[in-house]
């Protein structure tokens, strides 16, 4: 089947939903939304559970992945991995890996040849998929905190740049630090840290504040995946590694295959975010 | 070489230093007096730095023991993995995982055919070492905030025990989880969680506090591992997650060959303990 044949369009059935109401939806709900053809970016829905990246690969890769990710932990914080060829898990209960992302990345030899929303066609029994810890799963209790999320209050995705940092090489895979991008008030700055260090599961604490040069970051309004958003005056740019990172790596170590969400896109899992909490 | 050829005890160099003069030794310091033969438990050596366990398996199972650490993070928290071959890094700068620990176990086919104290004639270039953080980690924090530990009080090794409960599987590596206990009074058990839980890395919060029968646990005066210490009156036993547990999976999935630190007899690290804390 050709996954292109999914629309960006809403279908009729759980897609259907306004966006306004896509927040209280069950992870469950989410999935099958996806699974039948809705295409948006996930921040904001089924708020209170974590959403999760996505780096799929064939076994005999799979020892580098595994490794890059325990050796870089703030951007690949492992929340679980399906053995080979396995497509469901208890982080996704009835649902299946291949279908439930709302839009993937397929790479042959480090790139991107495929944005389909379903990949079935592409599936094989030696793929191992890793399911990455995203930052979108603290946004609730920074808005509960009354920080503001500009992506979520602007309808956008939110902004990725890759930098200048290097990550810790494993095995084949190596490549650059990616970051997500959130701004925020001086005076709510160390709120924001406060709050999302106690997530480190989900990335935890930035990794940089202020002075995006320092990360090799020319210009906040181009970022390098998803949209940019309008940062007021007064605000400063607040960095946390980002769990597309696995895909930069990709693209610069070239396996011979390789699947990960769109960025944006994510896995929406029946983990609540209150699991990954630290004291 | 026959690795056995070092005895069990101290010879002329630091080795020769008093076990009470122990806690003060640099890192560097311990792992030479063990390279140079002494044999001892390290806990309460090199106070305010990590110690940790080793498993040492062949490439061709390397992923299925990333993995299982992955899937079992209490038991299991890497603080390293050395690429195939190598035999130091960062965590033992200018040492030698081969000969640096007081004494290791050789297993082949998940049978125990050797405790050697130097596995230079076992190694081979396909071996990869991983480092898995270890709760005596946190017993300065215990003895600061004046929690007795037992163990280190009445100069013995930490008491281990199998439990019943298993580890979650990962490809060929399944078995039980192996727990170390340390017992307090009931007013100061809620601190020695509170304590603890904020090194995950090294373990972490107790897994299980009094009970042992629960895990399965007959007679606390009879550990599987280590020694067994006086428990007062009005003490519970809190139990910890170890990293011996690796160890009794290699007993259960029997690779060809692992090696691992001899229990209680552990990698000194040159990572402080508080490079471990949480907030």
């Amino acid at each position: 089947m050709n996954a292109e044949a999914h629309g960006t369009t809403a279908v009729p059935g759980p897609g259907a939903d306004p966006a306004s109401a896509r927040g209280t939806w069950t992870p469950a709900r989410a999935r099958a939304a996806f699974r039948e053809g809705l295409v948006a970016p996930t921040a904001g829905i089924s708020r209170g559970y974590a959403q999760a990246n996505l780096i799929i690969v064939p076994k005999a890769q799979a020892f580098d992945v595994l490794l890059f990710a325990q050796r870089n932990p703030k951007p690949c914080p492992l929340l679980g991995v399906l053995d080979a060829g396995q497509t469901s898990g208890p982080l996704l209960a009835g649902g299946d890996i291949r279908t439930d992302v709302p839009k993937y990345v397929v790479y042959e030899d480090g790139v991107p040849v495929a944005e389909p929303t379903d990949i079935t066609s592409y599936w094989r029994d030696d793929l191992v998929t890793f399911i990455v810890g995203c930052s979108f799963t603290f946004e609730t209790a920074l808005q509960d905190a009354g920080l503001p999320v500009a992506h979520i209050d602007q309808g956008v995705n939110v902004p990725m740049y890759r930098t200048s940092r290097r990550c810790e090489d494993a095995g084949s895979m190596a490549g650059p630090l990616v970051v997500s991008m959130r701004s925020f008030p001086a005076s709510r700055v160390a709120d924001a840290v406060r709050i999302t260090s106690r997530y480190p599961a989900v990335h935890g604490a930035p990794v940089h504040i202020g002075n995006p040069a320092d990360l090799g970051i020319g210009d906040l309004s181009r970022p390098d995946f998803g949209d940019p958003v309008d940062i007021p005056d007064g605000h400063l740019p607040v960095f946390w590694a980002c769990g597309v990172t696995p895909q930069a790596a990709v693209m610069e170590s070239r396996p011979p295959l390789a699947i990960g969400h769109a960025p944006g896109h994510m896995l929406v899992t029946d983990a609540r975010d209150i699991d990954y909490l630290v004291p």
